[in-house]
C-alpha cells in the first residue's frame, strides 16, 4: 500500500516519536549563537541537563551523534595501549569494542550470549586480578539497543568499589537516558555517554558526556590527539555559556523543551511509565508465545523488549509485512541476532494507547505473516494497563 | 493525573486529528489575499473542492463555521415563511429546525426516535399530498453527527423524483463529506452543507455551500435580506478566484494540503477506509455487550458511532474517565440523548493501530469506570482489521 | 522574475505579518472544543480581548471575517427601516453602508472627499436636529484602510453627549485595533467592531464585536432575525467559556499568543511604535515629492499611508513593478481612488529595519516605474528613526 | 529595550536567515533511519550535494558541525608529522591550524596581514621548492569568515598544477558553498569542507566533505586511527544510502527542502544575487567613509564585509547598540581583530529589502553610538539596487 492515513508509529527504540512541542522549538527561527538569548538558552540546557543525567559536575553537549559521543569518552580519557574492560552484551557494546581497538585500545571484552547484561561479578574477579592496574577503564552499556538488556550499573560499581580498583567508570545510557533511573554522581560513574534521538524525544543530532572530577583530570594527561571532541576547549567555553564552535542551536531549543516536559511529567513518573509499558508488552509478547532475548527478569529493558522470532521465519519480512499493513516501524535484528528477532521500541512520547496500538500492530502483522501465534496479547496488556491504571 | 504523555487520542467526531502536513501549511506566513499567488491558491481550493462534493456547480467557502453555512443555505434560497421539510434525526437536524424557524420558516419537521434517518417514503408521501406545492425545501442531515446515523440521500432524491415534486433538495454533509461516499451532482442535490473540521481534517473556521444551478436561480428571487452570506456576491468575485471580503487565507492553505492528500489515498480508499474502521468499531461495541444507537444497519454511519451507556451509568462521567486515564476526547451526549450515549469517532486522518487504540482505551475505561461489559471488544475488532488487511 | 530569495514583505495595511510565534501557535493540534483545556484557552482569550478593546464588557469572537463582525453589530441592535448616521470616509465606510442598506436600513451617508475623518461637528448637529429621536446608530470607521484616515472617535462621542442624544455608538476597529489607542469603554461605544488580520498580526478568520450593556439591552428587542450572528446565544455559552458551535480553535490558539506577545510589548509602546512608523512613512513621502492623501494632520492614520499617484500614472502598474522586483505586497487603491492611489501599511508585527526595508522598496519601485520623485525618502525616515531610538 | 517587535535581523556571517520552508521541512516528524522513506531522503541529499559541490564523486554528510568536518579532511588523509601548506588568512584559518597541530601535522603557515587571501604565486614558490615532495597538502579557506577575504581557487589550483607537485588540495567552504561560484571537480578539489548553516540556509548541525579520487585514495593508507569521521565506513554505508550511525534525519529534511530552494533559484541567480548584494554594501561603506578590511578588490568577500572601526572605537559596544536599538545581530571582530572590527553578514535567505535594512541598521547604528560617518550609505545602496533591478 503506498499510501497511509493517519501517523505513523515510529516503534523503533529510537529514534522515538518527537512531541510537537519538541518539534515546533526546533523550527524556531535560528539564533546568534554569540548573543545574549543564546547565552540563556545554552545555561538553560548545560544546567537542565545535569538534572537529567542526575549529576552536579559538568554535562558536554556535542553537535554530533551518540556515536561521536562515544569516540569522546575514549578519546579524552584513555591512552593508546590502554587496557579496557568491556562485555558483549549486544550489537552496540560490539561496535563500542571495535571503535576503542580502532584506537589502539587493549579491550578485554568478556563474551555473553546477547541474552544478559555485565555480570557484576566478573567485573569484580577482573579487577582484583589486575593487580598491575592495567585496566584504565570499564565500560558498561546501560542499555543494549539491540538486545533489550540492560546491566546493572549499581552493582557493577559496588563490584568496582569492592576491588577497590581504580579504573573509571564509562557507561553508555544512549538508550536509557530519560527513561529509565539512571544516577551519574550517585553510582560514581566517570563518563556518561547519551544522545538526543532516544528518551530525550529529539531528533538525533546531539551527543552528551557528562563527566566525573576523576575524568576530567584523566583528560589532562591522556594521549589521544584531539580538537572537536576536547573536554577541555568545551567546558572552558561552556563556563561562561558559550561553545568552542558553533553548536546545534535549533536543536539546543528542542531540548530545552524535552528537559521540560521531562521534568512538567516528573522523571519518576516517566520511569514508572516505562516500566509499565515493558511489562504490559512482555506480557503480551508470552501471550503470543513467543520468546523475549533477555534471559534475565532483573535485566529487562524498560525502553524495548525484543523478541525472538519462531524458527525458519525471518524477522525482516515480518517488520516489512507490519511497515506495509500497519504503518509501523520495528526495529530490527542487527548483528549476529540480524533478521532472527525484531525489536518494540516502548520508549519516549507514548501512551497507553499508543502502545496498545503498537502491540495491535504486532499481532495483526504475526497474523498476516503467517507466524504461528496465540491471540490476545494486546487483550492482556490492556487488561495490566487497566489495572494498573485503576492503581494510580 | 495532570500530565499526558503520548499524542492526545482526539477521538470525537469531529474536529478530527489534524495531519502534521495540515497544520504546517496552516503554519505558512499568510499573503497578500489580493495578489497573484493567492489567486492562484484560490484556483486549486475552489476547483478541488468540485472534486471533493463531486460537482461541476459552483462551490462556496466561507470564513466561517459550519453552521454559519447552514444559515447560508437558507437565506440564499428561501423566504420567510416559506415551507421547508425536515426530519428530527438527532440534535444537529434539530438545530438547524430551530435555525430555520428563528428565520421564519415553516418546518414540517418528521419526528424520530434519534436512531433512524429520514425516511425517504415519508418524504415521497409529504411531497405527493403537497398539491400546491408549498413546500419549497426539503433539507436532510446526511450524517447525523449526534447519533452516528446517515440518511440514504440517493433515495430521499429518487422519493422526489417519484413525486415530481420541485422543492429544493439541500444535504447537510458536515461530517460526512470527505469520509463518506458523497455526490452533489449526481444525486441532484442543490445545496451541501460542509465545514472543514470534519473528514476535511481541518481545523473549525471553514463553511461551506455546494450550489446547483436551480438553487442559484431561486437565489435570486428569495427574500432573505443578506451580505455576508450571499452567494452572488461571492460568484461574482470567485470568477477570478478573489472574495468580496477578506478570506481565511491560512485555512486555505490548509484545504489545499488537504485535498491533495485526500487525492493522494484516492477518494474511494478513504471510503473503504472509514466503513472498515466503523464496522470494526460496532463489532467491538457488540462483543462489550453494548447497544448501538442505530438501529437500522443500512444507516450506520462510516464515521461514528453512538453507544448507549447501560441503565443508571452517565456518558459524561465514563467519558471524564477516559480522558483523565487515557488522554483520549470521546464525544458526548447532546440533546435528548445527553449522558445517556457517547460517540467514538472514527473518521479523518487516522489508521488501523489509532482505532485499536480508541477502542482499547474505551474498553480499558469501562473497567476503570466500572461499567459492565465483556472484555475483548478491541481484539474483535484486531481480528476483523487483520482479515481486511490480508483481503488488499 | 519567478523566484525570490528571502521572506516577502507584506506591506498592505492588513492582513500583516504573522509573527512566528502566532504561526507556531496556529499550527497546535486540534482540541476538543468541549473540553476542559479548551475552556481554559476560552477564559484567557475572552477575558484577555476584554483588556485589547478596554472594556470590562463582553467581547464576543465569531468564527468569521471582519465583514461579519460588521453584520453582526447591525442586526443585533437595529430593526428594518432604522436610521443610522454613518460618514463616507472611504471604501469600507461605503461597503458598511452598502450592507446596512442591503437590510432596510435608512443610512444617512454624509459626503466626504475621502479625504477626512468623520466630522464630529456634523455629528452634534445632526443629532440637535434629530428631535424625533428617528437616529438609532451612529456608526463610524475608526481607520479607513481605504484612506489612512482616522475619525477621532473621543470627539464624536463627546458630539453625542452634547447632542443629548440616545443613539447607540458603532465603530470599526478592523484596522486600527492593537495598533491605535482605542478605548471601548472610556468612550462609550456600543458595539466595537474588529478583526484578527491587522494589529492582532493573525490570519484572518476571526472577528469581533465588544458590546455594552445599552447595545445588548438593544439587542433583546431589536427587529432582525438572526442565529449564526445572535449575541444572546453567544453570551450565554460564553458565560461558562463555551460557544454556541464550533469555534475555531487553531486560530484561539493564535489568538493567545498574539495577546500575549501584544502585552509583553506593552499597549502603549506598541501604539507609540505606529506612531512613530507612520511619522517615519510620512516624511519619506514628502520627501519623495508626493501626496499624502489624508489632508488632516489630527487624522494621521498610524498604521497605513495611502499616497497619491502622480498625475498619468497608474498605482496598480506601480505596485506590480515592485512586487516584481521588490518581493513586496503594497496596498492598491479601493473604489473611487482605484489606481489612482498606494498604501503602504506599517502595522502589526515589524520594526524599524522592516520599514526602512518597505520605504526602500517604495523609493526604489518609483525609480523603476520611472515616477517623478525625490530621492532620499528612506533617508529621511532613517534619521527621523534614529533621532527617536536616541530619545528612547 | 527588552522586547522587539518583527523578526530580528540575523546578519552575521552565518548561521543565517533560516528560510520558512526549511523550518517546516526540520520540523517534520523524525522517521526511522533505517526505513525505505528514509532511505529516499538520503539519495535526494547525497546526490543533490554533488550538484551543489559540482562534483561526481561523493559528498559525505556528518551529523556534526563543520568544526567536525575541517578534522574529518584532515584524519582522513594525512598522517602524524606531515607537511601541510597553510595560510595565515584569518582567525578560523588560524583555528584550522591550530586544529592540525594538535594532531601532529607540521603546518607551514604562511602570515597575512589579514586582508588578503592565499598568495597562489606562494603556492606555486612553496610547492616548487618542496623537491621531496614532503608537502602532503595545501588547505586553503575559500571565504574567510572571520575577515570577508576570500582565496582565489581556481589560480591556486592552477599555481599546484604549474609546481607538477602532488599534495592534495583541501578548500574550507564553510562560508561559502551555496553563496559563491564553487566547482570541486573542476578546480581539481581533493576534499572540500561545508557545512549547513551559512549558504544553505539550514540551523547548523551539518558538516559535509567533498572528496576526490585521490583523496580516497589516501584515505585508505594514511596513518589516523578513527571511527566517527571515518569516509571508508561512510561511504559503504552510503553506498545504499544508509550510514553507519544515526544521521541527523531531521535536519536532513531541511537540507533537500534547502537544495530544492537552491535549485527553484538557479545557482547562478544566487551566486549574481550575493555578488549584488556585496556590491551594494561596500557602496554603503565607502559612503560612510569607513574602511573595508579587504584590501584586494578580487577577493572581496561575496557573502559578508568585514568593516573596520575607526580609532578608539570599540567594534563590540557598537553591535550591541545595534542589537538593543535595531533588533539586528552582526558578527563580532574574531581573534586579533577582536572589537577592531564589526561584520555584516549579506549571505543566504535574504532580498533587496532585507539588505536595506540591515544597511539602515548599520547606518542609524552609527548615529547611535556617536561614531563618525557620512550618512547616505543606505541611499547609495538603493540606488545600486535598483539600477540592477532595472538591468534585470
Amino acid at each position: 500500500m503506498s499510501y497511509h492515513s493517519g501517523r505513523h508509529f515510529l516503534q523503533i527504540p529510537g529514534p522515538t516519536n518527537v512531541p510537537d512541542r519538541v518539534l515546533h522549538a526546533i523550527g524556531q527561527p535560528t539564533i546568534d549563537h554569540r548573543g545574549p538569548e543564546f547565552q540563556k538558552l545554552s545555561e538553560e540546557v548545560l544546567l537542565g541537563c545535569r538534572r537529567i543525567f542526575k549529576t552536579s559536575s559538568p554535562v558536554i553537549i556535542y553537535p554530533a551523534s551518540g556515536t561521536g559521543a562515544w569516540e569522546a569518552g575514549l578519546i579524552n580519557t584513555l591512552s593508546p595501549g590502554d587496557k579496557v574492560l568491556m562485555f558483549e552484551t549486544g550489537h552496540f557494546a560490539t561496535l563500542w569494542c571495535t571503535m576503542a581497538r580502532k584506537f589502539g585500545l587493549e579491550v578485554d571484552f568478556v563474551p555473553t550470549n546477547w541474552r544478559h547484561g555485565a555480570d557484576p561479578q566478573i567485573v569484580e574477579e577482573k579487577l582484583k586480578a589486575d593487580t598491575e592496574r592495567k585496566i584504565k577503564s570499564v565500560n558498561i552499556v546501560h542499555n543494549e539497543t539491540s538486545t533489550g538488556v540492560t546491566s546493572r550499573i549499581a552493582e557493577i560499581r559496588q563490584a568496582m568499589d569492592n576491588a577497590g580498583h581504580p579504573a573509571l567508570l564509562m557507561v553508555d545510557t544512549i538508550s536509557s537516558l530519560g527513561s529509565v533511573d539512571y544516577r551519574h554522581e550517585e553510582w560514581k560513574v566517570d563518563v556518561t555517554v547519551g544522545c538526543s534521538q532516544k528518551g530525550l524525544m529529539l531528533p538525533p543530532g546531539l551527543g552528551f558526556n557528562a563527566v566525573s572530577e576523576k575524568a576530567l583530570e584523566a583528560s589532562k594527561h591522556n594521549g589521544f590527539n584531539r580538537h572537536f571532541w576536547d573536554w577541555n576547549d568545551m567546558l572552558k567555553s561552556n563556563a561562561n555559556y558559550w561553545y568552542p564552535s558553533t553548536p546545534s542551536t535549533n536543536l539546543l531549543f528542542g531540548l530545552r523543551e524535552a528537559i521540560q516536559m521531562l521534568e512538567e511529567e516528573g522523571l519518576d513518573n516517566v520511569f514508572a511509565r516505562h516500566q509499565r509499558f515493558a511489562e504490559a508488552t512482555r506480557r503480551a509478547v508470552r501471550t503470543w508465545g513467543l520468546e523475549i532475548l533477555c534471559e534475565e527478569p532483573k535485566e529487562y529493558s524498560p525502553v524495548l523488549t525484543t523478541v525472538m522470532m519462531p524458527e525458519n521465519k525471518g524477522g525482516d519480512a515480518f517488520r516489512k509485512v507490519v511497515l506495509n499493513a500497519f504503518n509501523m516501524s520495528l526495529g530490527s535484528g542487527l548483528g549476529k541476532v540480524a533478521d532472527k528477532v525484531f525489536r518494540i521500541g516502548h520508549l519516549g512520547y507514548l501512551n497507553d494507547l499508543t502502545l496498545i496500538g503498537t502491540l495491535a500492530g504486532v499481532e495483526m502483522g504475526l497474523e498476516l505473516a503467517g507466524i504461528k501465534h496465540q491471540k490476545g496479547g494486546a487483550q492482556v496488556a490492556m487488561e495490566y494497563l487497566a489495572q494498573q491504571a485503576a492503581a494510580r
